[in-house]
């Protein structure tokens, strides 16, 4: 604990997150609030971060999109920012009509500076000594996520966001800087599944699951939660837990998981059908060809994913990369000068392309999971096109209509719908007595 | 001209400000722009101060009430204030768009701090540092109007609003903090009429009128400007011009007017519908009485417009106030348990009542004005129930139904529909080739 949480020492602390479906219209605040009223008659101290009310971001950026195709960074953050400093206060208010203190904070007021990176800012630091003199007085604290403030001095403070799902990220970094006890996501599924049960109707729901395997499966296209926070629950050991809005059911926690080697090799799926596929045909074979196609895009902002390049022949190789798919035009306006003055042949897009992934962190201990991935692909049908690898993740890009086909056949083959054995050593915890899902790691 | 302003001292410097319907949607957004794109073309230097959109302000505060019927102050300003951030920052983005730079700055942004006074703050200071930095760096500065901070110290700022019309004020504290050489109100009207035109339709619009004599209109109903805002104008020698953002016509100014001894005594009339009468029956004529009774509500806030109490008999006098129909409730709510414990008879109150004014800084030198305007309403059949004057104005209190017919009869009775004519010194003006209507006042 640090010593700014001392006077709070024997209380515990949750930081809850509620995403915007949660807190969609004013019936469902209130059903927030109420069930932050009850965490908060357990006797524990609170602060919750919320995102903006339902589609409110998408209908600022419509607004924007509606004045001009190309909004300035810095003013589009300041709209931005604004959908949850509105649903903060809507929160607080209704816990004041409970009788519960409370109080909402901007990501400004919270302490939450950032780098002046607008639109995908990354904290920088978070001094949390307002919240913490909101809990002392009594409060819950209500955060605004998904925002904070670059400062380079005070009369230039400037309202920065955090990025798509950012308010994860603000759960997150707070219940890290607060040394929470635990920090709960609540969205509009149970948790964690072996894959998307809307393609999977036998997918399961994982108890628990490692931030390792987490990240490679938020970054693989499981919505559920964002990588980035994930990531940095990792460093700084926060125990999170995903869990519905909707119902009280236990959800997943993410955390050190000791057991991880000996489970089922292969813990979820995942799939993105937010891929594009650019190939620069006949490339020519000499250095510094890939420094000029991509440092252009990374100053574009432009996030290439999987890079493949293929042996060629005469001096000349194919360069194929996937992009998501809005970002397809941009990278065509940038590419198609260089395409030209390097000397390609021709560069040939295919937005229509998806990705689909395995994701355990046994993969890199035992062979043969690749070949029963194309295996299984190949007996649905499914043509491969580009495979890529981590230690822990073995992904394949592959035609958009393809996608239910292939994640129902994955799921068949690794028998991810059979429930994973407790292993010994959970066996051992369950029997000391310890809900060792729901206590703080000693990691 | 302040040291402040000393770089840019050659240039004019116009504070235009527009009103929530004159950006209610993307569209008029655009028209706006083009507007500030055409003054900026001119050569000036532009600070720009916007209401929310629309009805955005109205909708917040539904918002709030279907979450609870007594949102704390603090959480609703923060609330309300998010409408002004995202207007302003799409006038911006609009700008931009047509290769105009701009930059939109939240109240705090704008270096304006008030009192701590939720939901009516008065502006404490301006520091207009950063403001000048973005003129200096050739941007138009979009404010968001009707806010700013009140701070204690920089981990304490909190978000506070002026009040209905701040936007205004905001413009005008703006404009007086720059020494601009104007302020533009932009409204839906084309500017100061002698009455309401919806009512009386040879209504004649003012080209000029003082600041006193549209203080007093403001505050006896008038909607196009804010009384608070007209008295800021006035301290500082801000010259307001009030016009319309949908046509391209001279508005009315509002300034010092040297002349307006000489002008016809009333210069318009002002009606009001949002008033209620409270009268306690047979108080007690003792010191004290009418301490117990005003006191706890100007402690919750409620705002007590005219007070009259009649001569009694018995040692009891009938006491007689008006405030807006809004605090009717919390008015009776407060006084019942003080009526049984003073011992007053009765506690009568009159939702349906409206008050109208004649207006104009001559009447003070002048007699008979109030004895044509009782003469002109008994002519026409309407009820005075009570009477309060000031130095420029005579406020009767009537029955809301007959609104209509009184302003009519005091418009026909004053011969408002003629134009003044030009007066001696106006006319060597004129004459002198300065079109004394728009340039800056000596005073």
């Amino acid at each position: 604990m640090s010593a700014a949480r001392m006077p709070a020492m024997s209380k515990s602390l949750v930081v809850q997150k509620f995403g915007g479906s949660s807190i969609a219209n004013a019936d469902r605040i209130r059903r927030v609030a109420a069930r932050i009223a009850r965490e908060r008659a357990t006797g524990g101290d609170l602060v919750v971060v919320v995102s903006a009310m339902g589609d409110t971001t998408d209908e600022l950026l419509a607004l924007a999109s509606s004045i001009t195709e190309d909004s300035d960074p810095r003013e589009l953050d300041m709209l931005l920012a604004t959908g949850e400093h509105q649903s903060a206060t809507l929160v607080s208010m209704a816990l004041h009509a409970l009788g519960v203190p409370a109080i909402a904070l901007s990501g400004a007021q919270a302490g939450i500076t950032t780098d002046g990176n607008y639109g995908k800012a990354r904290i920088a630091g978070i001094d949390p000594k307002r919240i913490l003199s909101e809990i002392e007085a009594g409060r819950v604290v209500i955060v605004a996520g998904f925002q904070g403030q670059s400062v380079r001095d005070p009369h230039l403070s400037e309202v920065t966001t955090l990025g798509r799902g950012g308010s994860d990220t603000t759960a997150v970094a707070v219940a890290a800087a607060l040394e929470a006890d635990r920090c709960q996501i609540f969205t509009d599924v149970r948790g964690i599944y072996t894959a998307d049960p809307r393609l999977v109707s036998d997918a399961r729901q994982l108890p628990v699951i490692s931030y390792e395997e987490m990240m490679e499966l938020a970054h693989q296209g499981a919505q559920v939660m964002q990588g980035r926070a994930v990531e940095l629950g990792w460093v700084n050991h926060v125990v999170i837990e995903v869990l519905s809005s909707f119902e009280d059911l236990p959800g997943t926690l993410i955390k050190e998981d000791p057991f991880v080697e000996q489970r089922n090799k292969v813990r979820g799926l995942a799939h993105d059908r937010n891929v594009a596929k650019v190939t620069l045909v006949e490339v020519p074979d000499r250095p510094g060809v890939a420094h000029a196609v991509f440092a252009p895009l990374a100053e574009a902002g432009v996030n290439v994913d999987t890079i493949v390049q293929n042996v060629g022949h005469h001096g000349t190789t194919d360069l194929s990369f996937t992009i998501t798919r809005g970002d397809l035009a941009k990278t065509k306006r940038i590419l198609e000068p260089i395409v030209r003055e390097l000397g390609f042949r021709e560069m040939t897009t295919d937005s229509a392309m998806a990705k689909v992934s395995i994701v355990g962190a046994g993969i890199q201990n035992a062979p043969g999971y690749a070949s029963r991935m194309f295996a299984a692909l190949a007996e649905a049908g499914v043509n491969i096109e580009i495979i890529s690898t981590s230690e822990i993740r073995i992904t394949c890009m592959i035609a958009e209509d393809q996608v239910e086909t292939a994640v129902r056949a994955l799921h068949k083959a690794f028998a991810l719908e059979e429930p994973e054995p407790l292993l010994q050593g959970e066996l051992a915890a369950e029997a000391g007595g310890g809900s060792g899902g729901t206590s703080k790691t000693g990691a």
